[in-house]
């Protein structure tokens, strides 16, 4: 028998909200159709949620699915089912894990997706044919669902946009704390990580990514910023009129402060030029812009 | 006037949850009442939640507290402020921002305590007065509250803990794509990430840390563990019967797999001896244990 | 008197060599000469050589220029200074420093330089005139002098690139460790990190990096590939032969692994499609090569 | 013939310094000779030198040994030879690849080895039997050699040490960039990485790694320190005396600076109470310490 006794004078408890599976599977594909190669490069991690409460309680694995299994599972699939979007092939994973897994009710996917540009050849105007080099922004994605129906999350990370004016900071509360002057012309720095969900159930992932990427990089500049939270909303709302199928969307901006440097220490004018840019702390703004 | 025109043809939209702050502010306390002195080493992050409408949509910044004023605020206020446990503190500077923003009706305060043993002496049992070295574990916290009520949610992150046998992974499910063989001794290794939430209102929340944390080291290897499922509900079940003082806990564990060597390609027998400590990918094991 | 009498018996030591500065001063510059702007982001650390015992031995830092200062420094001679190369700059700062550090016999500076590529705006081939996106790769450099001589070494660091055919592995050594099999097509991965030195005092330092960098995209796939040791030797061929101004290149290459997935053990055949990029062990193949 | 034609007009070059190997080899040993296990957890590097100009020439690789075949080999060869320390291994390591490789006259194996301490038994003084949690700092190593000589270094890593009085920074040299104002009383912290030489071919190395550790943190606060320099020549003087099998010590240094917040815009004093933690950027200070 597995079932230990419990420690001496031991509370009743029980197992509340679980998952378990595989983390930081590193799975890359070859598509060799024709001599000019296609790849995927995404690291994936797969949860899976049910009942498992006879492996928590009295140790018996019966019903649990092996993470290691998971991980053949997701190279296994990629082979036939990750033909086009990460989104696409994390429904697929997940509908195996529900009809494979005994206890397995609903599951999650999510997946960082490195994006790789192809070589400049000289001469070719489409880049070289099987030679890469990757690049920033990254693809993420997360799917979960229970088999039939699904919540798809897109999104961007690692996108590092900055620009040298047509940003300010001013008209802010002040309290008996506040130190910091106005300003009516700064350098704007943010990491964008954003992330997204749909009003449809099949769009074309790939193609709204691309289209959400290009607004953010043409709007991000196109006004004057009177906060990270203005741009923000500016963001999300062109993002929302450009992407039909997107729901909402939401954006974590750290603002990465660049900030002047006292050179008048030393008798030197300093008009917007030398800056520190700082490593902490940070502002952080967050939030959804969303369908009225 | 500050507000723009809304890009030709937007679509109506509006500002979902959101929130925002200062993230990775290094506070740093020596307390010098006496020639032993103590010290508090915490990054702490701080958001606030209200009504911002104003500034996302046409960039009033009126009613909004500079990212800058949050930081000040933490640092004076950890002057008097921060006495004891970090969750005390993050309740001081909630109370604090809900009454100094103009329209904050919440905020959250979370922290990462770094740790530090006071440095041997020779012939001095209790350790140097005023010198000390870093420590693993870290202390984590989270406050969130509307100024009146508090949740608040504690937490040991980064520890490294290991046992070499009493562990095995056997009688789980296999289908077509199980490939991995049962065993019934093995090393069980893992990153503990904890966090648990409480029933009272004040307890003494140091206190409580040490008894988590030394029941953690305690109960790990007192039991032969089925898998990591079944370790983590024993160590939820001995929390909860040695802190009455908390509600609930829950553990994320990646697995970090030891795998033996395959050195009977060389004629060399490995009988649990030679282990491969791999990176990636890993197995993660996530729940809750509450109090039935 | 500031000097301690030395521990009671302790053995006759001298200070060796030895050096001092600040690091990760993160330095960011704006050109706004021009409605168009350009932009310097750079991490910098100098250090600085001499004779340093007074300090060292008996605590007396009368001629010790502090790290703080070095900060200032660069910060204020990036104002007048910083106008092309880093590695143009280096000079500079390493002439001040020889110069205004009383017992300064020498000084290094190191560079990470940050590439930002304009935003593409529509319709205007250019690009945007202030607002830009971080990119892949690095520049580096380390400039080294007494004031009058320098050496310069220019580098490129986090360049990922892959090629999915044309390499292969195969006729190398056997012995009884090896397990590996031969192949005649695998993928090839690696990041490159590159330096190299100069035969001219005084190149265009920004041209000949973008030359090298050039150089490696197209040289990297334009050969079938035998080893990573092979393909090293023909990027350094190529880019002495392109590039008069240098003297020796250095390359070092973490062979990133990617390895079949197997996937006949499911009854699934994977002709070079499935891959396991493995994140370690690495190999890692290092040289320089230099003018014959 | 595996020869391609140089590329047409490429100048002619030549094979420099190089080597190769493989890195983040994570090896792990449970020695269970007695119910009582210990544990080595180590990650190693091993790069070989030699003759490979034919490799990297002509793509001949008849004379390379595999990375995969060294990442074999150091597993394989540390079930009966890494019974001790990991400098003791080392050694063992390059006698082989100096032997097993067809053209190796040289070879390096790097060390990082990750120290653990038993978990606490009530009422058990030693600790548990197989259960484990990792500490800070790191035992480092290098060892090289042509099969014959070694040369060996051994070091500490992430070291994170502080003292909250008894340091000052004063009297040191003023230009026109200097700033920074005289303290007497600050706080020293710093994160020790040191390494060392040997003057004997075989000491205890554990052993001594244990003795420079303990006279690290019985040192760093027996004294006022005048500035870093002044403490690391202390520590150096220190190590020398108390080991004798001690050549020369190297320390690097980085100077984390705790910077007292100013609260007096408050109207709150602040008597070295409270300070920002700063992360960038930080002095550093490198040197050895010689026996003269």
């Amino acid at each position: 028998a597995v079932t230990p006794a419990p420690p001496t004078g031991a509370v009743r408890v029980r197992l509340g909200d679980n998952n378990y599976g595989k983390a930081d599977v590193r799975l890359f594909k070859v598509f060799r159709d024709s001599p000019r190669h296609e790849i995927k490069d995404v690291w994936v991690r797969v949860g899976m949620r049910g009942d498992f409460s006879a492996a928590h309680e009295v140790g018996d694995n019966t019903d649990l699915v092996a993470t290691d299994t998971v991980r053949n599972t997701i190279y296994a699939l990629a082979r036939d089912h990750l033909t086009g979007s990460v989104e696409a092939f994390g429904k697929e994973l997940i509908r195996h894990f529900v009809q494979a897994g005994p206890r397995v009710s609903g599951a999650y996917a999510t997946f960082t997706e490195h994006l790789w540009d192809r070589l400049p050849v000289p001469g070719q105007p489409g880049g070289h044919d099987h030679a890469f080099a990757r690049q920033l922004p990254k693809h993420t994605a997360r799917v979960e669902g229970d088999g039939q129906r699904f919540t798809v999350e897109s999104g961007i990370d690692e996108l590092f946009i900055l620009k040298t004016t047509q940003s300010g900071w001013a008209g802010f509360h002040r309290d008996q704390f506040t130190t910091l002057p106005e300003t009516t012309d700064r350098i704007l720095a943010t990491t964008v990580t954003a992330r997204w969900t749909y009003r449809e159930d099949n769009p074309d992932y790939d193609a709204v990514w691309a289209r959400v990427y290009g607004t953010l990089l043409e709007v991000f500049p196109d006004h004057y910023s009177h906060s990270m939270q203005h741009t923000l909303y500016r963001l999300g709302e062109a993002v929302l009129t450009r992407c039909p199928e997107i729901e909402r969307i939401h954006f974590s901006f750290p603002n990465r402060h660049h900030i002047p440097y006292d050179l008048g220490r030393f008798g030197l004018e300093n008009p917007g030029v030398i800056f520190h840019a700082d490593a902490e702390p940070y502002g952080v703004i967050e939030g959804w812009v969303e369908r009225a």
